[in-house]
């Protein structure tokens, strides 16, 4: 818990009275420089790395893991878990953006969508990074303004927002869009919107 | 794909006219003689280790994976997956049985539930394992002969049938009842009940 130099100088009267620091020490909020984004499935994980910078934020990588229909459902999630844990040694992100949760269309679709997160959820989890849920409608306000944007509006605005040559994959654009908005939601003073899990 | 001992004789016929021979020869099935049975969820995955022996199967180990309701969900999703691929490290199955379809009370449950079963699949796809679903009622129908039997029931009829000093806990039971399942259905004739994914 951070505490403002007000309450700092406070704390301190109550208990001795002594000079007061014109600088009173904070405990900052651990401020996450790299994170990973994640938009799970099983055929087709989007993944992105985004590095916080001023003036602008950048995207060091980002891809879909594509996991052909013919594959067993086991071999594609040993794959999500593979390629993600890869990134994550790569490029030592400190905190993990997943889409939450999702509107399945029925409880076979939930599961297998589930099984997806579980496998990107253990890459991430066994590195150590601190994991967040964003709800998709959440992102897409955040990103284009429009909780039911589609898909190619959330791309074409995170090419603009990253200054990409090109627009990315659309999953690959949904993990960056989910990282750029938990980036923003965690910079404003108001706790976080994304829920950690 | 077996061929039959006559199939073989007619290709054999079909290509050129020459000896046939007494003993047509057999692809034969992979027999797995060490079976993981792993019934996942969040806070209480259940697995068991059975060996396939004669007269009696033995049970290797089991146990129950649990997870306290403090930890946030990406902890016990590694920790499952830490576990099982410890256990598989340690007693070297070649085929994993999973619990099935479960009928989940809602989307959410079914998302969670997925989770729990991706890890799972994870540290099983990543050994190598053939991986089998065996749907609960298949399940429960093979071991205590009625599709819709309690836990406790299973829990009974598992130790019966391994011959342990003690009723397992009801998931780790559930675990060894699929792996026992498996067993059952892959040894017979017919092609297995339990579908590979």
């Amino acid at each position: 818990m951070a505490i403002t130099s007000r309450q700092f100088e406070q704390l301190q009267n109550r208990t001795r009275r002594s000079a007061v620091p014109v600088l009173a020490p904070t405990i900052p909020a651990r401020r996450h420089q790299v994170i990973l984004g994640i938009d799970p499935s099983l055929r087709g994980t989007g993944f992105g790395i985004l590095v916080i910078e001023k003036p602008i934020s950048r995207a060091l990588v980002c891809g879909t893991i594509r996991c052909p229909a013919t594959w067993e459902r086991s071999r594609c999630l040993a794959r999500i878990a593979e390629v993600l844990r890869d990134v994550i040694r790569q490029h030592s992100p400190t905190v993990c953006a997943i889409e939450g949760l999702y509107f399945a269309q029925n409880i076979q679709t939930a599961l297998i969508m589930g099984e997806a997160r579980g496998a990107s959820l253990v890459s991430a989890a066994e590195a150590g990074l601190e994991i967040y849920e964003v709800a998709p409608r959440k992102m897409k306000q955040a990103i284009v303004g429009y909780g039911a944007a589609q898909k190619d509006a959330v791309a074409k605005m995170v090419q603009r927002m990253l200054n990409l040559a090109e627009i990315p994959d659309p999953d690959a654009a949904d993990a960056l869009a989910l990282a750029l908005t938990y980036a923003q939601t965690n910079s404003s003073i108001q706790t976080t919107s994304a829920r950690r899990i």
